[in-house]
């Protein structure tokens, strides 16, 4: 749990590992998200498995090396089936990543997102306003205004208090925004990693944040611990979104750039451009 | 419900309060449009949220700027939901596009697209034979041959009899074609509004329908009345569509270059090369 | 069943066939791969229907001119509605592929599998490892390591035993890899088709494999026979793939560009570029 800080080289070596290994991921995830969260898990090198009906979750989770569970459009069937998969991953120890998308708007889904906490995913991972959501659902700080739909109306700064509270139901948990906040390691004393870098077009285009956590349970498989893994996710998507951007003449474009940036990006690269920094982080 | 005739200019004007508002656009929509759908609210500047079980439909529709009813792949929990949320929208006051894939060729989504027009959506927007077939189910002209599947087999021109048998039940119907057909305003005299221009590559690329359906509702939340939003949304897949298709290889660079189109298609141009004219109509 | 073998010439005169025909493909598939199936069915030349609930599928399998059947992310609903359609389609006639994924690796759909193979789909496609599960089900020879996932561990070569012990159950049965191979015609002594070509980026771009089951159905309602339209599927994958990626920047690229050359390519050069060949097939 209490790695060595994350750094531009430790996400180097985590992609490199995800190069090595090609993580099977499953993913319970949005009927809006599906086919650009399995090519986006392709380009970087992992390999997607969409299966996610309450006959079959379970034993896939035990043979999967990660799990992703996303409330993008849950039908019941899909949350029984999340439930199912959760509880099976943490008895096989596979890595799961909760993308808790609605959860603080809408209250079924958060009280779907508040049994899937109960089984402790590796990793939590929202915009900032899902964060500061999924925190009010269980008593954290009511800090954050909440969003409306999908998009966020807070920053990453504005939510660490909130992201600090879920770390007593995830090892790590990490806001997108202009700067993205990870938030993990000692749950007493955590570690605060700021990533910067990105692109705008990311919000232009649909299911990028959905993708990202589906990159991040690749990397936590692949990955020294949770932390370090969610942070490569976010250094990855960063860096990749950035070559992409450059040129694109628009959503559409960057969209097709962007998979073709995540294939090519090599460790090497994402060492010399990544902008990480580790702050101490003290709660508000 | 009588604002002034649309042309030109207030389509322009109608894009540019979209891209003010931001509307927040409920899509109820099929899985093969999921994506699309959002990717193209998303590049036109709108906000997508797919939130489409039984469970959550009535209440998003409630804070939603406006729905969209696709019935393109329903499941029976899906048209349940439907259901909820074309009801608490009405209550709301939310505007609600019925897009009724199908409906007439297949007997159980054609009641449940009687259930829907018994709501009063603002707006029905399909291909030439879906306008025809939802007609026929609720005892209008029997003009039009009706759809194998998705395809047209009618003529826009030869549906407006159709068209006007469903002004009944919503605000405004469209029938698209190779000249777009929108009939709207006063229901005992109703106005008859021709959109030229688009590509043929849109029938090439799954779900432009059902996109465009999308766009209809964000640009009636946007504009002065729903004739003059389903106009507006006519006028600015004809435009985008035109520019992309220019330059484009096929199919697959098309659909990449029509979001960017759509991202950077600006008021001024929009209003310049619309296409609009505005017929008696008289029926046959 | 027994048509003259296949040849660059016949699959030249399938995709000919196909064109002027346009089939009508009812397409019961998963969530992931919705939209990329019907935008290559779109851009190949047929026309795509997704209807796949129970209360239609079977209405539905009457008319369409071919049926996909892709078990990738069934729900107990869609694997009902797969058995109805099948049934309807075999009192129609209309010709129905079987795209078997995760069958062999997961007991509840390939429960599902075996149900739908007591009514005789025309054609089954697989990746090998897919190919080797299925006939395992129903106890054929044990080649074949199974996959994990969507992933094939095994080669075509490796299991056209398995393939030719699923011809009990099908006109014709093809496993993808390298060399995609083709079985099919006089059951007691069947034809081996071998179709050289392709890319390796067709594996980094997901749901291609299920566009290629697609494809063949489309091809299978307008050839001579099943062979000849599963193995002409091949060779439009194979030839399309190979233009697509000669200057594809990734996955990204790659995949606009194939969609864009399905569009394009003619029968003449399908003729001059397919690399098809006929070897006896000897039961190892």
């Amino acid at each position: 749990m209490n790695g060595p800080q994350p750094d531009a080289a430790s996400v180097a070596r985590t992609l490199e590992a995800l190069r090595t290994r090609r993580p099977l991921v499953q993913c319970l995830t949005n009927t809006v998200s599906a086919n650009f969260v399995a090519n986006v898990l392709l380009a970087v090198g992992a390999a997607p498995a969409m299966v996610d009906n309450p006959e079959e979750a379970a034993a896939f989770a035990a043979i999967a090396d990660a799990v992703l569970l996303n409330l993008g459009t849950p039908t019941a069937a899909q949350a029984e089936a999340m439930d199912l998969a959760a509880a099976a991953a943490r008895v096989a120890g596979t890595p799961v990543v909760l993308d808790p998308i609605g959860a603080g708007a809408l209250p079924w889904r958060g009280a779907a997102a508040a049994r899937l906490l109960a089984h402790r995913p590796s990793a939590i991972r929202g915009n900032a306003s899902e964060i500061a959501g999924l925190a009010r659902l269980i008593g954290g700080p009511a800090a954050g205004g909440g969003g409306r739909g999908v998009d966020s109306r807070d920053t990453p700064e504005a939510v660490t208090g909130a992201a600090s509270a879920l770390l007593a139901h995830a090892d790590a948990v990490s806001a997108s925004g202009a700067i993205d906040h990870v938030l993990g390691g000692d749950q007493a004393a955590p570690t605060l990693v700021r990533i910067a870098g990105g692109t705008e077009l990311l919000a232009r285009v649909t299911a990028t944040g959905c993708a990202l956590g589906a990159v991040a349970a690749a990397a936590i498989a692949a990955a020294s611990d949770p932390l370090a893994g969610l942070v490569a996710a976010h250094a990855i998507f960063a860096a990749a979104s950035e070559r992409a951007a450059d040129g694109a003449a628009g959503p559409g474009s960057f969209a097709a750039r962007f998979l073709d940036a995540l294939a090519s990006l090599g460790p090497a690269e994402l060492a010399a451009t990544a902008r990480i920094d580790v702050v101490p982080f003290q709660e508000a």
